[in-house]
């Protein structure tokens, strides 16, 4: 397909028919699983921030087929590792990356690829939140 | 209203019976305001991202009440140019601020402002930025 | 004027004969307008960094005309979410920013607005020091 | 294994006898096989920054077991894409993860992975990288 | 004495009798060392932006004792190439670091310093920005 | 030399027969030398992290001749200081940059100098970072 050997895909257009409700369950239950926690208290706070949140990064971008929910997480974990001074998301997302299948070790593998990229303070940062969700995981707290 | 106070308007539900073709004709009426140009050209090339672009950012949050298209572009302006490595956009929506009412000696007070937060080297590059837009402009050139 | 549809607007020249001390003194008054609070004890333990802060953001910038303090707060606020980590200064100007007529409301639908251009970690923070700030006005404390 | 489930894997000490020469040999075939051509003519220019760029990105870090060269590139368009301002390096990294097995259309959905964190700007400027990488690709160029 | 031990040097307290003129002709007099050319043709452009380069960083900042030319330059090429994004601020400095007494190699070990803190694209693109600084004054080129 | 006009100084090629433990040790030196205190407590948690760090940024980079290591603290300060978000290494830094010989002045001159490239926010927080470095080792404190 032509879009594709593009880099384009997708057909650019809206969903026939879907209702904002329906994008928005989606995006729920899809929050839900990623998180691996209910998360309507955390969203709840938030106001219509927590409504996008449901709806676009899990409704829209984390529903889409073609990249798997691993991937996705090793995407965000370097991302939040290399830009920084985003440690409440790291922590999230540490969570949900153990929750999707990446394991400890992975994890810390991860930090390690961002030394290339973005330095060493960044990653050493990460490594001690990365630290603080294992001890808190290993003694069996449950929280985003 | 309590959550008002809070600042967190919004009731964070979503909107009833709306479906998504209703907001991607609102996001692209309102992109196309902001613009000031036929948008088409520009987001069919992106596919998929094109269609988040006019359903996130303007069917979503420019066509949101309780802060003016002029606001708007004064929030964008300062952090394209303060983050710095974004010129496209910046040329885009300084066209986009001129639009919507802000003047020409505005955005280069508005660029003087982000001196304070983010030092001369980015400030010095947007106002490279809105000199290439305003000589393009007056020579009656329009474009995204 | 030629320079200001070039988006040039001032001589770029020295104002004549004003003293550094005049230029102090409007700085310290425009500090302590946007501030709502007494700026001295802010400022002295940062000595000849406290000093330019006084003359170079206050006294030279946001003394200027042309752009009104609200539009000034709103570019700060903008600014100072989507580059991130500058949380303490984030906590001074939505705090400025309603004591120069800025409603929660409009600073949350600013921090909306950021989604668009810095994602959503940097919006969630943000809205965490907005709360913060509001109970505290709410309780009646009155900081820096 | 207790140091797994902290997420410090590795023993932490220096490879027993092993030589610079032998570090920069596998960090070169390492590097040669990501990139997908030759790199010499890459490096040589460098100088002793092409050295470091061989031995510690690529006969360190690439050459590590536990974490697949896909998830390498994966994190590493994450990376590229959402600091900005790195289209150089976007560019040969593309290559690289095409070359390691990613296709173009999950390029596209990582970019678009990237809105959540970033925003928008970074991602169009990333989209941009990719048509241009896979039309050189398509028309039989290969380069770093 | 009490304030040096506390690092807050200075008296924070605006100069005595100093008039806006000659805070001007010292930030010209200094730029115009640092630049190594003259810097009117620079400034001109700029309007009241290019007063306040010349008032704020060069009749202020650069013109404090207790801090050499060359020490400056040293910190101003790391931070430029760092942040990334800022090539054009990067040539103007290398040659002011050149003109102000650091050499060529050491410009390329301070590039090679920041691989720590900011990694390999930034210290690449520094490093492209140095070799075009040096063949152009290998060939006699002087300008900002 | 050819190589030095070009500002690529280095063969590029690794040094012959140097074993990785010889790179270690010499990176134990100058990573203790530069600290100023024992670093095995601070680099052991950190796993294969701790280890690279020894090797890369001090066994190699630290290690060159060509850049002093005050050079290298004033790179380092104001990198850390302009990324922002980095406390936890600027406050590191600054007591390596103390250690080796910058006084409190030069560092409170050099923070000052940052505000030109970066702004104030991130200035006013490594002001903060000094303050109490220089505090904990008036009370005689020594740490990392």
């Amino acid at each position: 397909m032509a879009t594709q050997t593009q880099g384009q895909a997708g057909s650019g257009r809206p969903i026939q028919g879907q209702t904002q409700e329906a994008r928005y369950e989606r995006g729920l239950k899809k929050m839900t699983e990623i998180y691996g926690v209910p998360v309507e208290e955390f969203i709840a706070p938030l106001g219509d921030l927590g409504r996008y949140m449901v709806e676009f990064p899990y409704g829209d971008i984390y529903s889409r087929g073609g990249l798997a929910a691993r991937d996705r997480e090793i995407a965000t974990i370097a991302m939040l590792t290399a830009l920084g001074g985003r440690e409440p998301q790291l922590r999230v997302h540490m969570n949900s990356a153990l929750n999707v299948g990446l394991t400890a070790d992975e994890l810390y593998e991860l930090i390690l690829h961002t030394l290339i990229f973005a330095g060493f303070p960044t990653a050493i940062n990460a490594l001690s939140v990365l630290g603080d969700v294992l001890s808190k995981r290993d003694s069996g707290q449950k929280s985003v």
